[in-house]
């Protein structure tokens, strides 16, 4: 067992020109790519193997993140299956001069790790410590089982 | 009313090195990111208006695109709320030499359109006229009411 | 022998920053990147090979597309000779608020497709069938001789 | 008039994985955007005011640059016309381990200089005073009557 | 005065094939510009004001992270002076599979605040409150001395 | 032996979009990416095996470069210890409509080559010939004395 905290992940980036719409609000495409790369990190912190992405949950863009600003992510296992695990990534944005920081977006995904022969293999549990762990644990516990019922209706 | 094969938009991007991780296969944060292109295109061929990502549904990784692979990617219009629009993506991935299609991902995705002053506007209704199309739309209008439950819970 | 249309490939790209000038439009290089990109696509989809691009014919820029905009390229193959295909794409970029579409450049690219040993190989002819498709086919032939004419003068 | 040497761009670019195809050559887009970004900076060095790409000459691919190659590009103002000008542009590939270069393409654009009102403006002439400078003078001098016969069949 | 834990940055990325060279080693420019980004935001995050990059230290690349690895940056400030700040940049590489972190390259680099005409501006003094801050306090103020001897020999 | 200019690289590069910052002045550390880049192309030229970048001295940014400019990067190797070289690169960059040139920073770096089995192997020897060869040689003697000290001490 590996503690939540050994798979934590923290992303800051500057919203570059190149990152942003016309209005000069960072695109979805943009955040839902970091979001990825910060959970896919998380994954191979936890799995020390290959991983590939799974499935991303239902995600909401709550607040546009504008050129210019920082964006920071944050990511960790939430819940291993047996060869699939949960990570959960929390993305907020600053304003540089203010210093303001908006909540932009929440995500759970779920990875695979996959052995030398790129097959599915058997993850590591993840032990939950905090408080604040063991209700994300939990909460992962029943999407799993929801996410399942879902793919077998 | 607006058709729905005015918002049609098909993309094929060729799958480059850096699009790939150490296994050869394509980022799910880089198909996301394609995706969101992809369907904003949509949404602006359909409100003619300044566009914003609102959410992306639960989306399930089926088959991964490798290096050297041609994605291919096809969006339209499903459903208008009042100022909001649902955005149907397909993701297909094809091997350049052997043909082979296989399913890559598929998703909803909700756009918001805005005015002048940046504030959400209302969007023209969408007329389905195949069945295909008037099947799309029965079921994101069935999403919306979903989404909008779950939010109010 | 193929038809034409089972080398179709459409492309729609967003008009990011970093892919336009200090005036706000595209950048030449960028638009025949993008042209290279679906004829090679066009090229893999009909040869079924590894492909590379032998030349590009005389290209006038006619509308520039600006920053925003969608760019929307189209291709097919319009003739084969023994080891090399002339491909055709049309580019065009349509405003996303007024939906004004405007030609912005066609271009004729002559690829050779590859076997195992890297050395040239036979590619399969193509049948056009429509009569746009006809005409096409007939001017590349032509066009055809007269590279040849140039290249021997 | 300003000298011919005034307007000389030479670019070293290293070739990055993401320049390159599945076999490792560089793509033929790629080097397309060099021309164009080389044959741009050659026109501002000319004209001093903002420019456009209004055309490309047909351009051969003699020989495929690899993966970490070194690309060479160098450009200079061949002949002014009363609005345009044609940029020479030359492109080779050195091997960084053995030192071979080799040709990789050569190309003829034409640019157009633009005043405030982003209308095409009168551009002083080039003065050609090496030999080389004068044959090259004197081909695109036949060249720029060539483009207009074709452009007014 | 603000904490030194205020200006903290932490990054995470992912060694992309266009990071690297033909070994598969990350390019150094690569590295430095990610040491830029990462002292950039904690100067943000320190001055809240435009801020720009004055100078950098010498710099050693003590071992090479690799295509795959993750890149961990940690920077945050260690000493205003009137209208500049020195930031430290700790870079360590990790590889994904075995979880062996390496010591990549330490920098000091020194930004500038600017105000709304541009100018250089004061800075808040910063407040060192653990050990490790203390000293690192004490050095930063020796090395702006010799900086400016350097500058004045 | 080998003369200094058979090391001698030019780099013209047009300053894009995503170079920037929000104030439309180039990134710090896109120039030093373009530093390192541009050295390393004349450590490939001068040694013709793998290099990798070992250090680079104290730089100091003297003038901002600006969206739009074309930054100009010259190198050269200035001297060769047994297995490493230091390499001088100094970039300038020009204002495309004004002509007006700045120096935006000097640099130098001191790269590695790599023998088959990836250990520092011998350089050959370089001679300087021009006053200004023989200057930069003398000068790069020294700075690999007092780096050593600096290591040592």
């Amino acid at each position: 067992m590996k503690k939540v905290s050994d798979s934590a992940v923290i992303m800051h980036e500057l919203v570059l020109p190149n990152d942003t719409n016309v209005l000069g609000n960072v695109l979805g495409g943009r955040v839902m790519h970091l979001i990825d790369i910060c959970a896919a990190m998380s994954a191979y912190k936890h799995a020390r193997s290959p991983v590939v992405t799974a499935s991303i949950d239902h995600l909401n863009f709550l607040s546009p993140a504008k050129k210019g600003d920082i964006l920071i992510l944050k990511s960790s296992v939430n819940y291993v299956s047996k060869t699939s695990m949960e990570i959960g990534v929390r993305v907020e944005s600053e304003n540089t001069i203010t210093g303001d920081v908006k909540h932009t977006a929440s995500a759970h995904l779920t990875f695979v790790a996959l052995d030398e022969s790129r097959k599915p293999k058997e993850i590591m549990k993840v032990k939950p410590t905090t408080d604040v762990e063991k209700e994300r644990y939990k909460a992962a516990e029943q999407r799993v089982i929801n996410r399942k019922k879902e793919l077998y209706n």
